[in-house]
């Protein structure tokens, strides 16, 4: 049962889009995937450096504890938000970042996808990296499938943005067959390093 | 100590905005007020009749529970909203309500304000009624300012609505003072009404 929880925090700082990202994640699970979903956002004193998360949890039974306690995805726009969440991951829990945004991954299961450069390319603008993210995760995630999320961004894409947030989208999604092989395991570092 | 914490709930059905609602009240009173805040959504098929809740924990400690135990104020902008947010409110709680859009009021202290009528007089927009109701809570609520929820406003607030947002918002705000002498605690019914 517990392998039914499904467990994603979004993590960056003011302007990456990490709240729309959640929202997006939450509603395509819940609203037009029809799992139980619960988003949190926390702000506050708390949230040193600017670094702000959005946390999703997605279940098909109702959710007793709303935030995560084990994360399996973990998409970090900053290297803070790398270091911090990497030490909620779940064993093999998965951590997908943009190698230019995060230089210094942890150990864990790594899924590099240059998540600005495909905005940039698709979009013409690299600031859409929060929802290629999404594309890809409706790779990674059990619980979303595409269409589901194409629903949830048409939904919150500013009024007339819709079809440039879904190009970033599906840009996303079409990386991610291959990006499935490209995840790797990737050891600590040996003090030498 | 307990007494700082400070549970907002808005309820309502897609399209009336109570994700962006509980959103820039959550940055209003953490990111632009200091405050301590979590701000929770679910989704799913939990949420009955397309009802769904945001809810807002505001406190000046850390936030050990994020989710409501007993609402302080309550937003409902259907009548289910206000029927199942009526189960959680805390003795002095206050529900914050249309009366035109929710009809069969609850027992307990009621802040009634025409929030679509003020939304359609400032902005010529009925369904701008959840920013109105900010302006309220700039008032109703001691943890933020109406300086601080104009700035989330701004922040969050479609490119180029900008302005038509801030007026629903003054509007709301301005006919708060008088409201304040508007609360009254209403009694349950008499079983004969």
């Amino acid at each position: 049962m517990a392998a039914q929880r499904y467990e994603v925090r979004f993590s960056g700082t003011g302007g990456q889009g990490v709240v729309l990202a959640g929202m997006i994640l939450a509603e395509a699970a819940g609203l037009f995937g029809g799992r139980h979903v619960v988003q949190t956002v926390s702000y506050g004193p708390q949230v040193r450096g600017g670094n702000s998360n959005a946390e999703v949890v997605i279940s098909e039974e109702e959710i007793d504890h709303p935030k995560p306690i084990a994360l399996d995805l973990l998409v970090p726009f900053t290297q803070q938000g790398c270091d911090e969440g990497a030490k909620l991951l779940k064993p093999k829990g998965i951590v997908l970042l943009d190698p230019e945004m995060v230089t210094q991954m942890p150990e864990g299961w790594i899924a590099p996808l240059p998540l600005k450069r495909i905005a940039l390319e698709a979009t013409g603008k690299g600031q859409m990296a929060n929802i290629v993210s999404l594309g890809a995760i409706a790779v990674l995630c059990p619980h979303v499938t595409i269409e589901a999320m194409r629903m949830a961004v048409r939904e919150r894409a500013p009024r007339g943005l819709e079809e440039i947030f879904l190009k970033a989208l599906d840009a996303g999604y079409s990386v991610a067959d291959s990006m499935r092989e490209k995840i790797t395991f990737r050891e600590a570092p040996s003090p030498e390093d």
